[in-house]
């Protein structure tokens, strides 16, 4: 059995495009739609109620186009919006704050592990409960780390304005001890090698990125719903779609994918 | 690295044994302690305070044996005492109820799950929390079997007295139109090729028991606890514990685990 429906992930603009690759590079047969809101990107200074709203209308757009699974591809509208959004649609749906958790719990040998996060995030503490409702006694400290997004949204990828950036953030959970580092933020792949190379080689990052792609493959090859190709070389599409100007969402899209893409408005693509 | 300490898997009796005989199926090289708790048993019918008293106290017995990692092989001391645990102690602390619950959530197409346990277990809805907290929208439909413990006690695992059980415990989740189904008992391992037989090649069976097995091995592996040996046929050791009549253990102990148990007191092992 083959199911050639596509999978839809979502995120307030370009940081959920790193998930996206993740999916990719699992599932490389697999249909994708990406849908960027960047007509109200950021979600992380909105109230939750209007973050449910928007995530319950992207949701509701991409069931339109016959989705098999969702993908929340946002920290942000994943505490504000997984639950609720779970138990009103009947297609099943996965947010990317669980599985980083529970990779972070498998890895800890001390049981203590840092999150790295927007201050939306940190706030929220939804990674902390996911954590702890896995194994209540792991000791977890989160960090805010509001000047990386800006950077990395400029280009800055490497070099020693984000490395002294990263160092400031990432002592504090040094200094506890920690041996495992939860990316909390989808943007935070973009400059992984920073990071790796600042906490050193004793201590594991774990993306929540790739473990959520780990996570979508898991689901759709358990219940019997990935898409079976004859031949090889007949690899998934993948449609992108943003609610902003496509332009620039190609532009900074095109960074986080590390290759060039073409966009469509939500009307073209119905 | 090599890790020679054992894994300390614990039970008010020796339905534990199951989740032990799927754990040494998974790590045969690994040593564990198996202590069941027979001067108490059931656990079932006492109040949670009591039955956390008594995993605390079983736990930090066996901690006093180096174990490297604690099995609660018991849905109800796992609802009583998991979080509670995990918190006041160091050494990692794995329940039967979390992987069941995942396994389910990662099995069902339908969205719609049957849990088949004791009262106890029914009535503490421990299944359906955890995987709602995993999918809010899945249907949890929980079945108490309060005959079946008794009938496998008796050693009556098959024929049609136990056919008709098995049945009758089963059609309220059929006709809820279940596509997957979570043996919370950690006796029902026993009669599955019944259950199995009832339910049909549409619905999947997941054993508890089989899914923990998984996630002690998941735990070891990626925390590099896993007991490594020089050569093949260096297997691991058991030690069955009990507090009560190692003589009556013994006896209904080899019927769980399918081969002849030696059992000592709890004063002898230390």
């Amino acid at each position: 059995m083959s199911d050639p429906r596509p999978i839809g992930v979502f995120d307030s603009g370009v940081g959920g495009l790193t998930v996206l690759a993740e999916v990719r590079d699992r599932l490389p047969f697999e249909h994708i739609v990406y849908f960027g809101d960047t007509a109200r990107v950021p979600y992380g200074v909105r109230d939750l109620d209007e973050v449910r709203e928007f995530a319950f209308e992207i949701i509701e757009y991409l069931t339109g186009l016959d989705v098999k699974l969702v993908v929340i591809a946002c920290n942000t509208a994943t505490a504000a919006a997984l639950e609720a959004a779970q138990a009103a649609f009947d297609v099943p749906i996965i947010g990317v704050i669980e599985p980083g958790a529970r990779a972070a719990v498998l890895e800890t040998r001390l049981r203590s592990v840092g999150v790295l996060a927007t201050e939306g995030t940190v706030n929220s503490h939804a990674y902390r409960r996911a954590v702890h409702y896995l194994d209540a006694g792991i000791r977890v400290y989160e960090q805010a780390a509001p000047a990386l997004v800006p950077l990395i949204e400029r280009g800055i990828v490497d070099g020693p304005e984000l490395e002294r950036a990263v160092r400031w953030y990432l002592h504090p959970l040094q200094r506890q001890g920690v041996d495992a580092v939860i990316l909390g933020c989808t943007h935070y792949p973009l400059i992984s090698a920073t990071i790796n190379r600042v906490l050193g080689p004793s201590v594991r990052l774990i993306s929540s990125a790739g473990q959520t792609a780990l996570e979508v493959r898991r689901v759709l090859s358990r219940r019997g719903y990935l898409r079976h190709v004859p031949k090889m070389g007949d690899e998934g599409r993948t449609t992108f779609i943003c609610s902003g100007d496509p332009r620039q969402f190609a532009t900074l899209g095109s960074m986080f994918l590390g290759e060039e893409i073409e966009v469509v408005a939500p009307a073209a693509a119905l």
